[in-house]
């Protein structure tokens, strides 16, 4: 054991991964046979997925999830959110069931593993116990969650946060959330039933790829995420003077752009200077009017930040505010931040959850990382209402959200090992 | 007449200009009254004017203009361009005309000053040789071009390069060029018959509203105008890498919006540092895909140089291209520039013109300086068949385009009396 360990540490920046000699353990090939399978319902040109939340393409993926499931020996049903949930029963009948999955929906121009991997893992994990006879003292759930990419829709409905004003959404789908989730099965006016409360759930377990390229670059097996950032969105706008770019002097310009500019990397900056984790992006601009022969009079321009502690997050908006005032005052050019209401919290995942996945990880003799996860998850939402954890595979290159998105087969059935005997360990008690 | 003058310099800066002592001289009250008039057609809440080329205001704006032509004692005709001429004949039936005027069409949420103050100041100095009684030995032709804004259109068949392409562009006002330059009396089949060539006109001299500050700063009441701008544009495409703003750190990005705020400051830096009056903008920007939660894959974003000197425009992109290639190697991001075809070249004024209406300015005791037009004017495209010249009136704070563009009825007229007094040197063979 000693050995391969020292092995992984030497080839893990090759990808390769430890083959653990576990009494049983998740099946790569059958894993991937079953991603690319999944991945047809919506494919593209590209060699990605275009399985948008409700169109057809995700009634088609659904269907082949929830025969998977039956195939796993689980009771499926729909619950009013759309969420997909499949269930074995366990020896004790007074216990909270573990809950484990994530979601099938993506983005347009996505790729196959993005939700995927979560879903099809929390399946293996279950074919696994089905295969082998092995009985739970909790009940299982597998969970394949609704939307997830338009908003995290299913996990919201699950904790009670899916209002009326989300229901009117309008999803890329083309469809409102409230027509989406009928389509799918649920029922958009009886959402009160597919609520849990604290206490409902035992656990939650989310498998999910990194997104980023921090364990393919490092050569680490499993994440072990501390908790999913929180995010703050800001528009900003830089008010200048619009003038004819022919006629004014240089020395005589107003020029919007040329603050936003300058804010721009003042933003790139602060959130490189500070020590820790957080990112700070400007992704979306618009100079106004607008036209090649006239100095902008406007700017606006998205400020997103990012961070595990909501405390960070303000520290890095008041050093980007300083600085915006300095630009402001120098270039006579206004700067205002508008924050938009779309923020979300930290969401820090359960600390024994943390520990249970790390030993699982060890006792597997795969190498693991503490990590936070940057992008958002249904997972944030269950941690408002059950311990909650996060185990992220390597993403090759760190490309997500693309048809280039790729997790080997090791890598997802490492996960996927690490998930069972997390699983396990929690049937056991190990969270009390 | 020193005591005057001196006043002249102490009140300029309060916009205060000298009224000449002439035997005549053009009508403050007169023209601002007439510009007034002009500018209730298409006027705005905003008390400036959407007089589109083509449009319905701007037809009822060319019959208030022909009958002012009319009051003057011309003759009026459209050629098959669309240009409205109003002709009064010589004592000396073998020269060839001397031409002055400008437009009336506006830009959308234009002024009442752009363009018309040249097209009722050419009518000021027609109706006062015709009240006087004064026949020149040239003919004269007051001339307002058809859609000025809409990229020189009247002009340019007048110096008969008004090609098919151009005819088939769609104008603001929703109509192609071929079919306003019908609707207004013009004859698109048949533009050949509005080509003037070398020879056929003596002159030409376009009085303006300079568009700009300077003269309204510094107090001075003509500007000379040495030659209209050249203009180069550019669209510059900055690539980045396209990845979440959530999972990708500070420190694996390639940020095509970080390159091109840098790239962005670049171009400023070097349009302000070079020695001369070139400027450099960049008033169009688009970040791809464009949502704040993704780093910029790609930045398009425009540069316009202008410059009287090619060899200076040259330069200046040089010196941009130079630092272009710094960033993009930096941070490598690719950076590529492809020119657009809408380059004009710089249009020098005519040398001898200059001095003619230098003098006319100085005779009249009114300050001048030489300057360039940063804006293109139908005079660039007659100067490339005819001696041309232009005048230029203060603009109050340097405004245009827009509604709170002014220039005072004294500043008007000023530029009144010196077209005037221009034509008339002219006609006495001031440029033989």
């Amino acid at each position: 054991m000693t050995i391969r360990i020292i092995l992984a540490g030497l080839f893990a920046a090759l990808a390769w991964s430890p083959i653990h000699a576990q009494e049983f353990s998740a099946d790569p090939d059958r894993i991937e046979e079953r991603i690319q399978a999944l991945g047809r319902f919506g494919e593209n040109a590209e060699g990605g997925v275009s399985r948008l939340a409700f169109s057809d393409a995700d009634l088609a993926g659904r269907e082949y999830i929830k025969g998977l499931m039956q195939q796993a020996g689980l009771q499926v049903r729909v619950d009013t959110a759309g969420n997909i949930i499949g269930r074995r029963e366990g020896s004790e009948s007074d216990l909270a069931p573990i809950m484990f999955g994530s979601h099938i929906d993506s983005v347009p121009g996505g790729g196959n593993y993005d939700g995927d991997v979560g879903v099809i893992g929390a399946i293996e994990v279950a074919q696994l116990l089905h295969e082998r006879g092995i009985l739970t003292k909790h009940p299982i759930e597998i969970v394949s969650f609704t939307d997830e990419e338009g908003g995290l829709t299913g996990s919201r409905g699950m904790i009670g946060k899916l209002g009326e004003g989300t229901l009117g959404v309008m999803s890329h789908s083309g469809m409102t959330i409230r027509e989406g989730i009928a389509r799918v099965g649920g029922d958009p006016d009886r959402l009160e039933l597919a609520v849990r409360k604290p206490g409902d759930i035992a656990a939650f377990i989310e498998l999910h790829i990194e997104q980023g390229a921090i364990l393919h670059e490092e050569g680490v097996n499993i994440g072990v995420v501390q908790g999913i950032v929180g995010i703050r969105w800001w528009d900003v706008s830089i008010e200048g003077f619009a003038n004819h770019a022919g006629t004014t002097p240089m020395n005589r310009r107003w020029d919007a752009m040329v603050s936003a500019a300058e804010l721009t990397l003042a933003i790139n900056r602060v959130a490189r200077e500070l020590p820790g984790r957080q990112v700070a992006t400007v992704g979306k601009i618009e100079a106004l009017p607008g036209a090649p022969n006239v100095i902008p009079g406007e700017v606006i321009m998205s400020l997103e930040i990012r961070d595990l502690e909501a405390d960070k997050m303000q520290q890095v908006f008041e050093l980007i505010r300083v600085e915006a005032e300095r630009i402001a005052d120098e270039k006579s050019t206004p700067i205002r931040f508008a924050e938009i209401d779309v923020a979300s919290p930290p969401a820090p995942t359960d600390q024994q959850m943390r520990r249970i996945i790390a030993s699982a990880a060890e006792d597997l003799g795969m190498s693991y990382k503490l990590m936070p996860s940057g992008a958002g998850h249904d997972a944030q939402d269950i941690a408002s209402i059950a311990p909650a954890g996060m185990i992220f595979v390597p993403s090759v290159d760190g490309i997500s959200h693309s048809p280039q998105e790729y997790t080997t087969a090791i890598d997802m059935a490492n996960g996927a090992s690490v998930l069972l005997k997390t699983v396990l360990a929690i049937d056991n008690g190990a969270l009390e």
